[in-house]
């Protein structure tokens, strides 16, 4: 695993072990991790910070060609919520964990020109098929369902 | 002006009093207001609460059943962000206050269900268009540009 989708896990992995939902994401800028977030459904209450938005929220306020710079590698293709928020700054590129758990909004993402790589990584398809199976009517809630 | 819209743009004028982006709404579920919010961008650092991702979260976690009874509310046209929320928690309906100003991602919206009406009201316009010409970097800022 490359070192960014490792540190996307390691939030993940953070995430599970406060007893929330383990999906982690990092935000990275010609080579350097600019933000690092996972949900915080269960830790905050919140039902808009998915693990990406987290990353984004956690880079703070930055010029849009800081953006149109970096790469979102996140542990789960991100939902419909996520993929506009991509869009919305202008991200090229999202590095995906996996997508057998959960697909997302990547032909959407596709459609508007941002580069999506999909890695089907075992440890990321681990951790979250365990959580599904442990914890399925949390994680319906967070993705709406 | 309806009475939910009257209270999308009283979150907007609050913002624009707070010396924030005059953007409000409102989430309303069998006609009562379950969750008001306006832009966070300058009042928190946030770049993900947007108005109507702000009146999401403040509404709390929600059992799926409520979103998909319920209308979103907000001054201004959704931005790729807000509507991919839109479309995350099924929530059917959304009355945007105008659009001139900024032409979000409606045709999304449309081409997964979501029942769309504008109603290019003159008060949701002025708040914008007199901010958008006061502060333009900071409006840039808010939609990636």
């Amino acid at each position: 695993m490359d070192v960014y989708m490792h540190a996307a896990l390691e939030q993940a992995e953070l995430s599970r072990a406060e007893g929330g939902i383990p999906i982690g994401s990092v935000l990275v800028h010609h080579g350097k991790i600019i933000g690092r977030g996972h949900n915080r459904r269960v830790q905050n209450g919140s039902v808009v910070l998915h693990g990406e938005m987290d990353a984004l929220e956690n880079a703070g306020r930055l010029p849009a060609q800081i953006y149109r710079e970096s790469t979102l590698y996140t542990t789960l293709s991100p939902c419909a919520m996520c993929s506009g928020a991509i869009i919305l700054y202008g991200i090229p590129k999202v590095v995906i964990g996996e997508n057998q758990s959960f697909q997302g909004e990547e032909e959407w993402l596709k459609s508007r020109g941002v580069a999506v790589e999909v890695m089907q990584d075992r440890s990321c398809i681990r951790i979250m098929s365990n959580f599904i199976a442990d914890y399925p009517e949390l994680w319906n809630e967070d993705i709406g369902v």
